[in-house]
């Protein structure tokens, strides 16, 4: 039965994990079309994994199945859940890592939160724990449940296994404290850097609806200030500032690399302002 | 319909962008086998994308469908393109990314050129300038014309739409200066090195076609000299000539890295001479 | 015709020499089903290759081909071989690279090879040397036998193509002297680090059979003694010894890089005690 499977793993590029996932998940249905999200997730990094997804999956047909393989309690009691949405169905670790499928645009965020916390499951989204070993390879590695439990689940469901068989229904599921940009006492934004792509661009936590880019626009990143967003990376010179293709304000270089440029790193704040505000 | 489609792009691999492109084809054509040609090129860098599009295109089978995005220009004037051949289709920008499948043996290159010029469209090829938004995702984002322009197209085109749905015919495509052996003074045939690959090999301008290897061929590369045509990279102790697998003269250090050894890099001048001209 | 086709190489991730093998597959068996195992063998490093393919190939479906392309000797004398096992088929030059799969337990092991050297083939077990030019790609390339030789024999092994068309049966394959545990004469186990992984864990040649990780165990690395053994990297602080996905023992860190924390590197010898002998 046709399928597509995904995979996001910080597994990196010079074992053969994937591979293993994927000869079991062919072993179950010789039809599933497996593509590679990303396996470059820092190791045991989750956050970044949450946000290369977010990256992704809008981008595949209804019905994908996208395993998470960023799990560094594997094998103890963190739960393993199966999230389906309207569009997709989610494997993964219940330690976060699909918070930005649950709350694309944070907008319930809270505040206070600084742990991983749990959060009632949106309408029209429903979730198992993954619980039932029929399912599963035998014996199971307790190091490598993305093998013998994640890649397995994934196949029987591309069959068509109902959700319920996998386990019982959760209303809830785990949500990371995300940043997300907050409004300072001066009327400034204050975002932070999401994640640091190939090119080097900054891609931070505003979004084109937090606030619309436009000629007076400033942001300040370190002791740089940028003035006036612009629409591509070719568009003028130097420092720019711009949304990229996920909808987040980035800092970029013109034919150059941002983040060395400005030493700029993964959780850093940058300052946004209106030239009426300034 | 099953079409294979390849992807060549500067992404590397610590983001989702080359998977989102296999989400948006595979929703337009689920049948669409997908391949990586290479996604690390570098940033930005067209004449290295042109290079390894070489060393990979003429070992597919007709009717494929070659991606390529190292699209520095992305958002801008620059046009996109379609380019028919005999053998397979390509979707590209404009920039000289398909240089060598316009000319493979560089036979036309103009001496004088030193940026970016327009050729005449060989025999046999045509092309579309890709104009159509019918076939686009909506909206298209400026800064990510291989998600939203490019995979869409790809996957309508294996789908079989005809070519003239995508834009209007154009007969000329660009053409980078590419660099290309040159007869000096004293009789050397001056080359230079197009690429360093996985091994460290040195490959050059220099093709089979241009002076056949022999025994009595001596490269200087640096302030080595290497005498002596070989066959294989295990053939001989040391720094090795021999004519690789895409047709190119190679430099190679048998179990070795001969980059790291000469300290050498793309770009660099070897002088090739025959027994007979020192 | 449908079939898995698997490719592990030293080729990395910056040219497209895995590509061109893929279009040649596909070129034969549109139905061909390409899944990478790896790319980032280290350059020519056999041993490596070895470790990570007797990782992967045992969890693939039954009839599986596996290309291994770790092949310093390419173009020289060296014999290329298919060898078929009752639930998989493996093209690779005969140089070692498929020590674990004549030998998943290396209960054969030699204790006085320090070289290369031929085994007969096991029970159930057949193999052939490649050397029939019909399957072949012409003219075939001295320097990539895996585009022009092993893609083309695997693709026309994958259409029920039979063993005994590629060349004539062969006995004997070669064996690398692999690593393996010995018993020291305080009684401990000597045993060596085999693979450093993504994570920083160190696999090592001990395996579960060789003794059962209990409570009572110690293992030194270097200056450092652990004690005990867990089940999963997130039980306990510190330094871990477990069993990981492959059965073979492992030292990790908890949330960190045991490699680089303990500056470990392949081939370092580790020492096993349980608490009764020392």
């Amino acid at each position: 039965m046709e399928a597509i499977v995904t995979l996001t793993t910080d597994f990196g590029s010079i074992d053969a994990y994937a591979a293993a996932m994927k000869g079991v998940i062919l072993g179950i249905n010789p039809q599933a079309k497996l593509i590679d999200v990303c396996h470059s997730v820092q190791p045991q990094n989750i956050r970044e994994a949450a946000f290369i997804l977010k990256t992704a999956y809008p981008f595949f047909p209804d019905g994908t199945i996208h395993i998470v393989v960023v799990d560094p309690g594997v094998g103890t009691a963190r739960r393993a859940v199966i999230l389906k949405t309207p569009s997709a169905l989610f494997i993964a670790p219940d330690n976060g890592v699909l918070s930005y499928v649950i709350q694309p645009s944070l907008s319930g965020y809270d505040e206070d939160k600084t742990r991983l916390y749990q959060v009632e499951l949106p309408d029209k989204m429903e979730a198992v724990a993954i619980t039932n070993p029929e399912y599963w390879r035998s014996p199971v590695s307790p190091t490598f449940h993305g093998r013998d439990i994640f890649a397995p689940v994934a196949a029987h469901l591309s069959l068509g296994v109902p959700l319920g068989s996998f386990g019982k229904k959760i209303n809830s599921v785990a949500m990371l404290p995300l940043p997300h940009p907050r409004l300072a006492d001066d009327g400034s934004l204050v975002g932070h850097i999401l994640h640091i792509d190939n090119f080097g661009n900054l891609i931070t936590d505003v979004t084109s609806t937090d606030l619309p880019p436009t000629e007076a626009i400033s942001v300040e990143v370190g002791s740089q200030l940028i003035s006036g967003a612009r629409r591509t990376y070719a568009d003028g010179k130097g420092l720019l500032i711009l949304i990229g293709s996920s909808g987040h304000m980035e800092i970029a270089l013109n034919t150059g690399n941002a983040a060395s440029f400005l030493k700029a790193k993964v959780g850093n704040e940058i300052r946004v302002r209106y030239a009426s505000t300034t």
